[in-house]
């Protein structure tokens, strides 16, 4: 069972409010260019996020969502200074707090920041092919020329709204030396 | 088989030479503290790498060899902006370039920054005891609470003048969670 490997370089998501405190009343986010997962895209918007001791550019991903939350690989987390808990996204409650700086303006955000849980992206459909279920924990497999391993911990995540694909972070895609187009075989 | 897993951060190698340009005629290198390989530490000593896209310090492990050798992760490489291969420590040929900045001086290095293989250092006896030889490339298993995996692709070095040891760089053990004092168990 062969899935795409697909790494997250850190970005972040934000809600409207907080996009209009950033950018300006009304603003809308402008779409630079779509990504695997349907109706997800990456933004022309980027914000610096900033730490107690570094901070860093990030894009935003769209469309807008409920809760602002930053996702950064623990490298980021470090360079900026914070604790970022590992966590599926939208888990924040009690995550890393950091501020965000736009053209426009500043947002204090309490808590948000996180580093995503290794995950696969799978429709219905998908599942029952593969014999996967929503919440099941899987390994996955990644042979590269010098750097192969098995990521454990990996959690299944089905929706009809999604496509096939496991996402990582930049930690993880380096830790495999991940490059180019790359698949991994799913260990139940 | 169960081997001490310790993370190593972004470090570098000098040769005396180099040591002199940076620091100054007749400088030597002062420990600040030890390692767990018989013999090597971390000095007081910091340079500024640069990059053609950024620039970290990083502190000097002595003592002085041969060549001088830049060890980055793969996180770090990207936000310097050299591709760095990965590659055994001594194994500078073609690798990337980069400048390195002291206090009284700086170095244009032509190749030497390398992201680090991972490896487990052992003596003879260790060997024996594992049923290990130098060269080997073994698996290594480790169990986090958020993050486990299987690092494959790690190579057995034997000297009796090491101490048993695995390294990986932050990358991996970013991937892995790893914090604290952390066992891998060896699958061979």
């Amino acid at each position: 069972m062969k899935v795409l490997v697909e790494t997250s370089a850190r970005h972040l998501h934000v809600t409207q409010q907080d996009l209009e405190t950033l950018f300006g009343a009304g603003y809308k986010l402008t779409e630079r260019k779509s990504l695997s997962q349907p109706g997800q895209f990456a933004s022309n918007e980027k914000v610096t996020v900033v730490g107690p001791r570094g901070q860093l550019n990030m894009t935003i991903l769209g469309p807008t969502r409920k809760e602002t939350q930053v996702e950064v690989s623990l490298s980021d987390a470090r360079a900026l200074g914070v604790t970022a808990p590992v966590r599926e996204s939208g888990d924040i409650k009690g995550s890393a707090p950091c501020k965000l700086v736009g053209p426009k303006g500043e947002v204090e955000l309490a808590e948000g920041v996180i580093a995503a849980k290794r995950h696969i992206h799978a429709t219905t459909a998908d599942a029952q092919k593969m014999g996967l279920t929503n919440g099941q924990v899987v390994s996955v497999r990644v042979d590269t020329a010098e750097r192969s391993l098995v990521f454990g911990d990996v959690v299944v995540r089905v929706s009809d709204s999604y496509a096939l694909a496991m996402h990582i972070d930049t930690d993880e895609s380096n830790a495999a030396a991940a490059a180019g187009e790359v698949y991994g075989e799913i260990v139940k």
